[in-house]
C-alpha cells in the first residue's frame, strides 16, 4: 500500500525524470499522475508512473515513467466484446528501456526479472530502446519492460486504454493505480 | 514547387525548432519528414512540416513543426466509407500556436489569415496553446492554426491519418507533401 509520503516521493522522482526528458506538464497533470505498484507492494522494483494526455474510445497517448531498473510486469491486452485488443507503440524519449516480447528468446538477456517473481516472466525476445527508439506491440501479445540504470521516459501511442482489462501473467497482480494528487 | 534547395533549408529550420523542443529523432526520421506547401507555393506563410512516428488503421502520432507565423490552412476530416472522420488532439510542446475552431468568433483575433486567402478562413473561435496546452478537435469540424512569433512544435495524437481525404476550404489547395530526403 503506497502511503501519502510514498506518493510524494514518487511524484518528486517522476517529475525529475520527466524534466530530464524536457517534457512540459501543466500543474493539473503533475498532480494527477497515475502511480501503479500492481498490488505487489514493491514499487521500487515493480511499478510505473503514467501521465495520460488523452484517452478516448478511439485513441490514447501517455508518458510512462520508470525509475532506474524498475519493471512493468508481463501482460497482454486481450480483445474485448466492444473492441479488438489494445495495440500500442512505445517511443523512448529519455534513458533506456529493455522491452521483452513474444519471439526468439535472448540467449543472455540484459536484465533479470524481479526477484521472487521469475515464474511470471515468460517472454524473452529482447528489444533495447534508447531515445528515439520505437516499437509497436500487436494486440493480445505478451510483453513486459524494465528501465535501464538511469530510468526511462517512454511515450505510448495506442488505441483506447482499458488498463483494468489487462491480463497479467502474475495472478497476484491487480491494476489499481493511486493518484499523485496530494 | 519546392526545390531541393528549399527542402534543405526547411529541413534545417524544422530540425532547429525540434531541437528547441528537445525532441530526439533518428537520422531516418530526420531524412523523411513531410513538407507540405499545400500547393500554394508560399511555404513561409502557408505550410507545415510533419514527423510521423506511427500511422496505422487504428491510431496515429506525429510532431507538427510550424515556422514563425506560418499557417496550416482551414480544413476538416470527413467521415469515410471505411471509418468515422479523423479525431485529433493537439499538444503544444514548444513555442505557441493559435488554433481556430468552430464556435463563437473572437472579437479581436490574435492573428490574421494569410494575405490573399482571407475568404478561405471562416472559423474564428480562438484557442491559444503554449507548451503543455492541449485541445481535441472532433471529427468533421473545421479548424486551422497559425504559429506565434517563435514558431511551434505540436504533438498530434489521433485516429488514422488519411491526409489525402482532408477537405480544405480553399479549393486551390492540394495535399501532396514533399519528403526532406536529400
Amino acid at each position: 500500500m503506497l502511503t501519502e509520503s510514498d506518493l510524494r516521493d514518487i511524484r518528486h522522482r517522476a517529475l525529475e525524470l520527466l524534466g530530464r526528458a524536457h517534457i512540459i506538464l501543466r500543474d493539473d497533470e503533475k498532480n494527477a499522475m497515475d502511480v501503479a505498484d500492481f498490488g505487489l507492494n514493491d514499487f521500487g522494483h515493480t511499478g510505473l508512473v503514467e501521465v495520460v494526455y488523452v484517452n478516448n474510445e478511439r485513441y490514447c497517448a501517455k508518458e510512462l515513467v520508470l525509475l532506474p531498473r524498475q519493471t512493468c510486469p508481463e501482460h497482454r491486452h486481450p480483445a474485448l466484446a466492444s473492441s479488438d485488443g489494445k495495440q500500442e507503440t512505445f517511443r523512448c524519449r529519455w534513458g533506456s528501456v529493455f522491452l521483452y516480447v513474444e519471439g526468439t528468446a535472448a540467449a543472455t538477456p540484459c536484465v533479470r526479472s524481479p526477484a521472487g517473481s521469475e515464474a511470471y516472466y515468460t517472454v524473452w525476445h529482447e528489444i533495447k530502446l534508447e531515445a528515439g527508439g520505437q516499437h509497436t506491440i500487436p494486440p493480445d501479445t505478451l510483453h513486459w519492460f524494465q528501465a535501464g540504470p538511469e530510468g526511462a521516459v517512454v511515450s505510448e501511442f495506442s488505441t483506447a486504454s482499458r488498463d483494468e482489462s489487462d491480463e497479467f501473467t502474475d495472478p497476484r497482480i491487480t491494476w489499481a493505480p493511486s493518484k499523485t494528487l496530494l
